[in-house]
């Protein structure tokens, strides 16, 4: 039984509508910012504990594969590793 | 000018509606999973590089403070401090 954070980001290339409204909505707010990316994060435990599961999930249901990369980090007592 | 990823997920008493539908899937496809919470991750460059201008960003912008909480790690070289 282990907690994972996954976070789901669109590839470099890919246009990041929801980026670029972030930008353009700070900006409006008079701040600088540059290179907006959003993308998505899911907690959540796996009784199994085996991170191959989580990207497995990652593959076949949470992300788009040919558009998305992710990453898997272990939630260890409130910290991250 | 520092790289900044924060992450905004909504209080743990708060209904995650998108949470349960990727427990829902993710159960429909033969996997076990627990407490799925789903939230929103930007990565974004602030010139400035003060991680309160990022944390000034969430509580008027990027979040809501009634529901959501957020992190704010500073992006360094590929890694996450």
């Amino acid at each position: 039984m282990r907690s994972f954070r996954i976070t789901i980001m669109l590839k470099p290339g890919v246009l990041d509508a929801p980026g670029q409204a972030v930008e353009r909505g700070l900006g409006a707010l008079g701040y600088q910012v540059g290179q907006v990316r959003v993308g998505k994060v899911i907690e959540l435990i796996l009784p199994d504990g085996e991170r191959a599961t989580a990207d497995e999930m990652c593959a076949r249901f949470l992300a788009n594969p040919l558009i998305e990369t992710w990453a898997i980090e272990e939630i260890v007592q409130g910290a991250t590793q």
